[in-house]
């Protein structure tokens, strides 16, 4: 249906020569002779089939998997429970999990596992179509909680600890986060002190914003925890550790002694978990219940790591826990597909005002502004749904060995800080602005939209503040940047560009290195054409990238001259920009991934992609990326990357791009591959496109019959 | 305590020769000297007490009643109740405000009212702070259903049906919408067909797409009905009007004989309100049930209108019904103020990450970054307050005959249409950020960000969607332009800029009038410290409004010449633009209210602003102005309105005003004037100072103890 509207919509070409030039320059790159055959021109269309095979990525089996265990209505979110029938039926859930056996993925061989760390994650963010809160209940249960004792945990505690957590035995609670502190883990105030007399570890609340807190599984279903505390011996403190801490009795669900708590109460979503606080008094635990994989208490105090700086120790530990922050960049993911889904199978079926006929409405999605609420957003979900097959493969690869280096682990932890931030605002972004493309009805909670963004919005927040995550990706470039220039003058690093190739894309880290070749940026788009251009896409976001960083790293270059206090002033007084550029870099990942999932590394293309569904992915791309140049468009005026003329073309033509897809929305959303039973939004079921075809009938057959009343605007003046 | 704070923040003025400039550029303004005495300098300082009033504006008493009256505990909201819950404690509530006499402010003294249209309004939203599901269910019963009745009715209405409402003895539904049709209300299918035989109006629902949608009060509590339908007699549909239907027994609460419906069910947030669908089938009531003001049937079935055209007419009914989208437009200011009380005063207060001392951390609001996302939206919200005030003082004017004229009539209806979808997004943007600027505390119920975020996400679409509503300032701006220059050449008009001498600002109408004068906007800004001159902002700002619409109305221009289908389509290419041009304008009119509010009319400033208070105040809206600017930064620099170095030069002024107005953040939340009993925050309730001194004294104790054990990485290495 949708591929017979005419994208040039009528445009009097005398009136608009900006935007039919633009036109006819898009129609020329999609009638290119056909790479393969040399001949014949290519028709701009999708294979919905291949495509939604290629979306599924490297786990697809995995994903088709937990996409049919999501499709089972009793996995499902019902909307309106309360808060207590919420958090059982979620609980219930996870048992349903378990029974099915989805939760020992990532777990060990030796105890029942199968060593699929991302094949593990891969299922697990599927989870969030079903329940938001059954994804968060089961990634505290064995994402976080169990993966401590996993990653943090010896021999010893995955004999003695992992089986009951894996058959959901004993559910447990993942005690980092306090009252007083968030993001800054390594300030809590929780303490673990060794004592000797005994051979165990003392656990202590010391005041009230060292409350453990927001922790699910504590309010009710816990009964145990890896409670993160200062680790003290002989009077030295060691800096956080885990210990494993069982807190409830299991018979009566009361707390053990010393243990207290409070449940978090009512939250704006993720209801269906039971957060909640813990603080301990003199809480007595056997020395073998530290986490000891870096760092250990001998029987007689002495404290030993395999990793002598304490901050590295720390960064170490808490790097294990990096599958959080990807499954929550997977599951954003999934949730703009879900918005999308909704808001443009809605648009193209709902009609409102009537524009150029007498009596038909227009369908919304004909709207050129409806076209430009939601078209560059599709774009941008593409883009972060190719970022995080990326990112998911990095993980895998360094947790199953194949890559576990120091910096391979640095890398994924860059990689996944610079991408949850972008991936988790984008579905929140997407899924409210697909509420409001749908009006009054996306605010109904049967469409879904309002109750996923709920939901969602503590993703932004939770598992590292997106803006902490961004300025610690800031401080690994800057420190590339200063490694890699340590004794150059900074005149010499004022301007420099790309070393890899065209083509040559990510390095393996996932982060762009820096080079000192300069190009002559003025030329980077001698026609507006040439925007479009992947090769001048890439230096113009590059390019923005490196600069940022170069002259960030110059304004901070005094700090090393100055007191630890000025120095801190100094790094604030350029914190904004900081964060500025560490989003440029994750934005230009994402266009990265973009490009090399249609281009391939080193050019070759994906097996099995078409030469149509390549110019529609282009198109799309290319709507991705000067999109984010045109949203950045002040920064190359200022910097004179672009002209004023050229600028102005960068607009016009993400307008006409966006034109030129919406033949192609439906499609580009199918291949998303959720069906109704994942949507579950009545809007978006057909029942909306059967109600305007009634209407249109109505009016149509009494217009026949002669029984519509005569309008009397068309009857001339009335006393 | 904020005040203690030095404001440069140990900037390295050698290395930031920018921000220092900029820096000493603001002092000078700050050191002025009296304008009164002639002598001494003014220091920058906020009179909590003098503005706190003069925010409260020209309804200052009926707004501080209203705020009793929310102080009160069972007016507010209890969090989590279920729907039928909350749905039966609104309904309650509403009981209280008739007993507490609140609702008859607006009514004709001959029913018992106060025929006071401003204070009217000026109460309901306030209500806003106590449940905005109590505010909007208020406005059905007396803004929509009441209001119909009283402006669409004539003396027999009020005396027969005006009583029922204003006591709440009839609950009722205000049936415009349907499910078809949202915004386009001229196109609803419903039908009511006058029976010459009984002298009765049958009403009809003719398709399921028809049936009346979104309804509060229908669902349940509704007995009667303002439907709204297309009137037909003989033969002749006469458009939308609308008609009284009792629809339930009040007795049984059972849907009268024809009537049906159904519970629209849970929404994303004012569940306190039931909202319903209805339809009719053959439903009859008596002649003079049609609310007759703009339009009647005589008993033989004859149409009259007071109004010959038809769109008029339509338009004339609709307009009396503006009053919704007033209230929205404040109701949504005091919950952006409500949000900001919040995050500012947790952020002087919450302590994260230790910067420049080893023990104490900073206080959140003093990062750059915290500064940025707060400081703009504090000034964004003063904007929006003062717009509010004007627009209220518009609305009353209208509705107490004062200035009621056609013109006056849409003028206000412009600036309504205006404000409403800026207030209302300003609002969900500025509870998102103070929500996720208060990290997962923000998250919690308890702390009422995600609460009134979730309620208040629908008034973006509803009372008119905002994008349709600035479709309607646009169009109001092409033909206010059109008619100008109806018969000037387009060469003429590419350059042309304000008539206005400085100091007279926003004409009568709301709507800055265009003229001819061509300044030379190179020299705007000659240097960077004139664009902080009221002067230069209001033409950077004027210019771009002017130019965007004289812009659109060229491309425009051959629609004449084009057939309705092919002018449609023209429209539509340029629909962003359009829509974007009223954004502007409507930009510039809460920055001319803003400024108007300072410098007053030709330049007399308001009795009893001292100096020191209007220097922050010219701060606050420099920063909202520059905000503006660089906001559109791209468009400046494009249109050559501003050199790169000088649009550079807007970031900086920005930045260093948010870090000059950090410490009068406090001060300038307190003037908002709402006490604990309003925001009801635990994290803003000093309950999150209390645990950092206690944390603080903790530490200071053991250290003093010699108690605290060492830190490790004092030591040195460790095996």
């Amino acid at each position: 249906m949708t591929n017979t509207i005419d994208h040039t919509q009528g445009i009097d070409k005398k009136a608009d020569t900006d935007a039919a030039r633009i036109d006819s320059e898009l129609d020329a790159s999609a009638r290119l002779p056909k790479r393969s055959t040399g001949s014949g021109v290519v028709v701009a269309r999708t294979d919905v089939e291949w495509l939604g095979r290629y979306l599924l990525g490297s786990w697809a089996e995995v994903r088709l998997a937990a996409r049919e265990l999501t499709a089972r209505p009793e996995m499902q979110r019902i909307e309106g429970q309360s808060l207590d029938e919420h958090r059982e039926r979620v609980f219930g859930q996870l048992k349903l999990l378990v029974e099915d056996g989805q939760v020992h993925r990532a777990f060990p061989k030796s105890v029942g596992g199968e060593d699929d760390h991302g094949g593990n994650i891969a299922g697990f963010e599927e989870l969030v179509t079903a329940d938001p809160s059954l994804q968060i209940k089961s990634g505290v249960q064995w994402g976080l909680f169990g993966a401590a004792v996993l990653h943090l945990g010896t021999e010893y505690h995955h004999r003695t600890f992992l089986p009951g957590i894996m058959s959901l035995e004993v559910p447990g609670a993942f005690a980092m986060t306090e009252t007083g502190h968030g993001s800054d883990v390594a300030a809590i105030g929780t303490t673990a002190t060794f004592d000797e007399a005994t051979g165990e570890f003392v656990l202590d609340t010391p005041f009230r914003g060292a409350w453990k807190d927001y922790l699910g599984n504590a309010a009710k279903h816990g009964i145990a925890a890896v409670v993160f505390a200062q680790l003290v011996t002989k009077n030295v403190n060691h800096g956080v550790h885990a210990f494993y801490v069982p807190i409830r009795d299991a018979a009566t669900g009361e707390f053990l002694p010393g243990i207290g708590g409070e449940d978090d109460g009512l939250k704006g979503g993720l209801n269906g978990i039971d957060n909640g606080r813990l603080h301990f008094d003199g809480v007595r635990i056997p020395r073998s219940n530290l986490l000891n994989r870096y760092g250990d208490v001998s029987a007689d105090g002495e404290y030993s790591s395999s990793i002598a700086s304490p901050g590295r120790r720390f960064f170490t530990m808490l790097g294990t826990l990096v599958q959080g922050r990807v499954s929550l960049d997977g599951a954003s993911v999934a949730a703009a597909k879900i918005a999308l889904t909704v808001a443009v199978t809605y648009g193209n079926q709902r009609r409102q005002f009537t524009a150029g006929s007498d009596t038909d409405e227009e369908v919304l999605l004909d709207y050129q502004l409806h076209q430009k609420r939601l078209m560059p957003r599709l774009a941008t979900t593409y883009a972060a749904s190719f970022a995080h097959e990326k990112l998911l493969t990095k993980f895998d690869e360094v947790f199953s060995g194949v890559a576990d280096t120091d910096e391979g682990r640095q890398d994924l932890e860059t990689l996944a800080a610079a991408l949850k931030p972008l991936s988790t605002w984008h579905a929140l972004d997407t899924l409210q602005e697909a509420r409001e493309a749908c009006g009054g009805a996306g605010f109904l909670a049967e469409n879904r939209l309002v109750g996923l963004r709920a939901d969602l919005d503590v993703y932004a927040t939770f598992e590292g503040d997106n803006h902490v995550l961004l300025q610690l990706v800031a401080k690994r470039l800057l420190s590339d940047y200063s490694r890699r220039f340590a004794k150059a003058d900074f005149g010499v690093l004022a301007r420099y560009v790309v070393e890899q190739a065209a083509g040559r894309t990510v390095n393996g880290s996932g982060l762009r290195s820096f080079a000192q070749t300069v190009a002559d940026l003025g030329s980077t788009a001698r026609s507006v054409g040439q925007l479009r251009d992947s090769a001048a896409q890439r230096q113009l976001l590059t390019d923005r990238v490196e600069t940022m960083v170069g002259e960030v790293a110059g304004k901070l270059r005094p700090a090393v001259k100055l007191s630890k206090k000025d120095a801190a002033d100094l790094f604030n007084l350029h914190q904004s920009e900081i964060i500025e550029a560490a989003r440029a870099h994750a934005e230009l990942l994402q266009w990265e991934a973009f490009t090399e999932a249609i281009e391939g590394v080193d050019g070759t293309a994906p097996e099995g992609l078409d030469d149509g569904t390549r110019v529609v992915l282009t198109w799309l791309r290319d709507l991705f990326g000067l999109g984010l140049i045109e949203k950045h468009l002040a920064w190359y005026l200022i910097n004179g990357r672009l002209s004023p003329s050229r600028a102005r073309a960068v607009g016009l033509y993400t307008e006409r791009l966006s034109a030129r897809l919406r033949p192609h929305a439906q499609d580009l959303v199918s291949a998303f591959g959720y069906g109704p039973e994942h949507v579950r939004a009545s809007i978006s079921s057909g029942a909306e496109k059967a109600r305007q075809s009634e209407a249109r009938e109505y009016y149509r057959a009494a217009r026949a019959a002669g029984t519509l009343p005569v309008e009397e605007k068309k009857l001339g003046t009335t006393k």
